[in-house]
């Protein structure tokens, strides 16, 4: 078995020998799979590497400010080859979408992880599931290359780890966290602006799409499970998309007494994706197991063909039952 | 002129001195208030004081989790006498309410606060503007004293610190902040379960009162100025009080390209309270004083008696030039 510091020291030897470096994000890519990705990227280029950003998915608008955000590219020519491909923040190869191909045209590939549970791939894996971020993995291999930690990196770890952790809240932060953040913030990191940029900069449509999925809320009588819903028709007439939703089902989760929030999204093809979100302690990656989803214990989804009064009344049926035994 | 080390040298003298000792924070009392007044009377009980903590204000539903939150006097008996007095996070003596008048009352009166700005008040004045949260001066000021730093006294600073920096997102947090947030995690807080204390219990009705909102929203046609408002109907139809409107005033000033948001709130009496917010640059200190209001660059308030429509009108006029003006 490695250890993690043999490990960092093949993960610096692979990018001692490479020139040309592929690095590749998740599918829908996040703050965390993006800011790492981008600091690690401007570091290679400090040390004369040829670097190429991939994401099988578009760069959402908010993380547009990034450094070499406008670099990243979705697709890459056949012909390209590099001497080393890094995988960043993905738990398996197929979370890197139709970029998954390059695992095999690259000469060796580095994998940069932070999930439990994943799957073991590439030439040398480094997975810490004790780091909140794939960002805090990357912010603790810099030191170990000939780099100098510049404003840019720090911006884009501090990204990475803020989007990742909830804003510190989630239970993934821990000390570590806040002593990393502290040193990206005397490297210099904006981080009231950036948190600004992150938070503060939504799409008006985001805010009518909102109002008018809270018009949806219900609660049950034990007041313990709330829900929220929303049809594709009024998504069509506020001119949404589905990324309009993002994050809405936190808003039932934020009531006094609820334990599970469930929310409803209509799809095109006439069924709804289901996100449970639970606050302390139900298990409900358990509960989508039952309807063919899974996830994780706080954060779990499934997807349910049907009438929504019925899928609706499905889930609500399991969820008390969930809790009642618990 | 003393300097910070003089100033807890003399402060922690303050504490040795005396056997009984009130702490007050302000009216209207917030995390920080609480959670440093807790944390600084938990500390000087285990030095075998008698401490009393005192809140011109009822302590909000929402701080109850608090070690002795529960303890927290609204009115003292007038024969009380203190041989120390604590001012906690209030910029001027007003800010203490009726227990302005224990200023007198007690033999010695220590402040601590960390507003700029402030009014120089008490026997021992220890002001940090450098702060984020009057919880960081005591935070500092624990190590001098010969207690023992637990979990209870950690969990009322992260409070105070978390609040009173918007999890970490105003502009007052710095590297300091996180490097103490570190060290109060090490100390044992669960923060993710303080932060969904503090963050996901709110009543049902202030989801309702969110939603009934949002309905009110309108922006200018520049974009840069979006408002809200609330009508006493709309509030006594939902049962809700003034409390349940807090943060409201957040939603407009999240849209992409919306420098300042306004928020108005019917008053009993007829007459409208404004919240004035902005997001980057604008002085709304300055644009809230030319309606005989006044606070903060970033976050100012005003009253204004009228029309609803009438008064909107006036504020964007001035909003509109002062943004044209920048």
């Amino acid at each position: 078995m490695f250890d993690n510091k043999q490990l960092f020291s093949s993960v610096v030897n692979e990018f001692n020998k490479a020139e040309s470096i592929a690095l590749c994000g998740h599918v829908m890519p996040d703050g965390d799979c993006l800011g790492a990705m981008l600091a690690l990227g401007l570091a290679l280029r400090q040390m004369g590497k040829r670097v190429v950003f991939c994401s099988p998915d578009p760069v959402p608008a908010v993380y547009g400010f990034l450094p070499c955000a406008g670099e990243v590219q979705l697709e890459l020519n056949k012909q390209w080859r590099f001497d080393l491909f890094v995988s960043v923040d993905c738990s398996v190869p197929d979370r890197l979408g139709h970029f998954k191909e390059l695992l095999d045209r690259a000469g060796r590939v580095v994998v940069l992880d932070h999930h439990a549970g994943s799957v073991v791939f590439g030439d040398v894996y480094l997975n810490i599931p004790a780091c909140a971020a794939a960002g805090e993995i990357v912010y603790d291999l810099l030191p170990l290359l000939p780099v100098v930690f510049d404003e840019d990196i720090a911006t884009c770890l501090y990204v990475a780890i803020v989007t990742d952790t909830g804003s510190f809240r989630y239970d993934n932060t821990g000390p570590m966290t806040h002593l990393r953040v502290a040193d990206l913030m005397k490297l210099g990191v904006p981080a009231a602006r950036v948190n600004k940029l992150l938070y503060e900069e939504k799409p008006l449509v985001s805010l009518r799409i909102l109002n008018a999925v809270l018009q949806t809320l219900g609660i049950s009588d034990c007041g313990r499970v709330a829900w929220m819903y929303v049809k594709r028709d009024t998504l069509r007439s506020l001119d949404a998309s589905d990324e309009h939703v993002d994050g809405v089902i936190n808003y039932p989760r934020m009531i006094k007494g609820v334990e599970l929030a469930l929310f409803f999204r209509e799809l095109e093809d006439g069924k709804y994706k289901v996100s449970l979100r639970s606050k302390y302690y139900l298990d409900v990656n358990k509960l989508a197991a039952r309807f063919g989803g899974g996830g994780h214990p706080r954060a779990s989804g499934c997807l349910i063909e049907g009438d929504l009064e019925d899928i609706k009344g499905r889930l609500l049926q399991a969820a008390l039952k969930a809790l009642r035994d618990e």
